[in-house]
């Protein structure tokens, strides 16, 4: 079969072969997958998320003298079943699921994986005991943004809310639309959403943003306070010691750019208590003042992922066509078009997610 | 009157005027002041706490081509008042306060100020509203030991324990000695603490310490690991997803060090979900790896000081007799050997807290 693979710092077309289902294993046909920016940060520094593996215990890092096919947003269709499966949903049935695999061995990852191929490929294999039939006739393209959404609604919900906060979105990428739309489903607001490209910013007002920002115009800390202003009933139940500070909501700080410099910009501009939520993947060591998360006492809470409820969660918000996901999506390319794609993801004003679709 | 000024980088012996007490201010004289590490920290870094003090709206940062005198540590006696002021604590009290002064231009800090002098003098201002009675006769060097409790006490508070955690305290200074005397308040256990010197894992030992380790023989993470092993029902009670995971309870990480390269240390020895509570306060700036944090789903609390009800309720322990703070008093000295006590506090095996007695 046909693929785009990681090979040598490089995304280059080849022919692989095609997986064969083991017990408990599905062989799918890919029918759609976003390109991630994880990926896109994966190609760059692959070498990055090797070293870092060390520090996790039981995992397998990535042995980057073999080939790697990337792509762990995708749509599928079953094509056939391996050993000890129930074969309840029949072949052609549309499906998503974790990229993650169930082996003798333990579970594993789908994507960043020498072993397990991503959805860059003609087929993939996927574990039965994961799949999420796609309902309501949810087109491929549309379900396959299932992942990236789910990353939102899982920051979100690590976010620990408790009412009255006022949020702050630094960087309108999918991972900062997939959380603001996280946030209107939660019903909080304002939201605040900060993005030099005036593309996504609109995307941001599309996905639910209240307020955008731009921030070569003015400081996102800036608006945010402005719409974070305390009721005066607010000012009124501070305890005394907190009645000279600045009469501020609670601050939720997304920071979902992802390179280094930005958590220190996001220091230096929060408010007091403000907490912050790292959804964005900075791959490089990063540099900070821990004397302003100290005089501010910040918080800063890092996610990864999403659980099993929480993507299949967000399945059901886009085919019940509670966020309309699909406005993200800037372009369609086959196999051949990958290496481009990768490339053109650098302009934010042109593409926001692509979508490879391998039959093409 | 007499003071150890920190002028020019150093700290040196000088008259300086005594201060006039204002509207609703109380002139006291200084019985006892702990030495902080925050004020070793200042003596090498006071620039860049000046330099921070940017970000802080409404914070005056020092000036320091002028004077400061540090101590924000102190129990003192009453001397006299000035307008407005009730007066009713008599000439001769000994009394604590918060290291905070109510003045006409708003409220300003204590010890790292050019206007307000700290408790490395013989005598200082304090606020009559800030005043808390010494109880139980306790002596003014117990009393003393408010301050450095307070931020063990606040530091426990913002850690958000939701019962079951076993927490780890990384350095056991007056900050993790605070801190483990803190978490045996709230029955937390068991409590591991790590420390390079025997003379301050015994002290963690007598603070409330279970499980004490020398981090140059054994990797904290691991002995906190065997603490902390889930119980078959804990297990049990798992979400599928989370049963893959190490059968650990939740970690609780308290940085009580403040050192650069500490944070990383933690990020790279702790297990997944583990909350970490940053108290040591790290002048310089620090680099981590962003990615061990969202690998790990980590978050860090920053905290800083401690509300007017902890303080009182620090007192209120020490009074008691529920905590020993006065096991980690390890020498007094007056003005004339301030500078030396902030050279001999380099050796954790000499010293833990030496207090100023400016009267000696």
């Amino acid at each position: 079969m046909r693929a785009a693979i990681f090979r040598n710092g490089e995304i280059v077309v080849d022919r692989i072969a095609e997986p064969k289902p083991g017990p408990g294993q599905v062989l799918v046909r890919t029918l759609a997958c976003g390109i991630c920016g994880s990926d896109l940060h994966a190609r760059q520094h692959a070498h990055r998320m090797v070293e870092m593996s060390k520090f996790l215990p039981g995992r397998t890092p990535m042995d980057l003298s073999r080939d790697v096919v990337f792509g762990h947003e995708f749509c599928c269709e079953v094509l056939d079943y391996g050993p000890n499966t129930t074969r309840k949903l029949k072949p052609g049935t549309k499906v998503c699921s974790l990229p993650a695999l169930l082996t003798p061995q333990g579970i594993e990852g789908i994507g960043y994986s020498n072993d397990n191929v991503g959805g860059y490929a003609e087929a993939m294999l996927l574990s039965e005991a994961l799949l999420l039939e796609v309902p309501n006739g949810l087109a491929p393209e549309h379900a396959a943004l299932t992942e990236p959404l789910a990353v939102g609604v899982h920051a979100v919900a690590m976010a620990n809310i408790q009412g009255g906060e006022v949020p702050l979105v630094i960087g309108c990428g999918p991972v900062g639309l997939a959380v603001i739309a996280a946030l209107k489903i939660r019903g909080l607001g304002p939201i605040v959403a900060a993005d030099y490209s005036p593309a996504r910013r609109q995307l941001a007002e599309k996905m639910g943003a209240d307020v955008v920002v731009d921030p070569a115009r003015t400081l996102p800390y800036a608006t945010w306070a402005e719409h974070a202003q305390m009721s005066e009933a607010e000012k009124a139940a501070r305890p005394p010691f907190r009645a000279m500070l600045p009469a501020l909501k609670p601050a939720i700080i997304f920071e979902c750019v992802g390179i280094p410099g930005l958590l220190q910009q996001v220091f230096e501009g929060a408010p007091r208590d403000a907490r912050i939520i790292v959804v964005g993947v900075c791959m490089e060591a990063d540099r900070s003042e821990p004397m302003l998360g100290i005089m501010k006492e910040l918080s800063v809470q890092y996610v990864l992922g999403y659980t099993p409820e929480e993507f299949a969660s967000s399945l059901r918000l886009i085919a019940e066509g509670q966020v309309d996901a699909a406005a993200m999506v800037t372009a369609e390319v086959g196999i051949d078009g990958v290496a481009k794609a990768f490339a053109d993801l650098a302009n934010p004003e042109m593409h926001t997610k692509i979508l490879v679709e391998p039959w093409r």
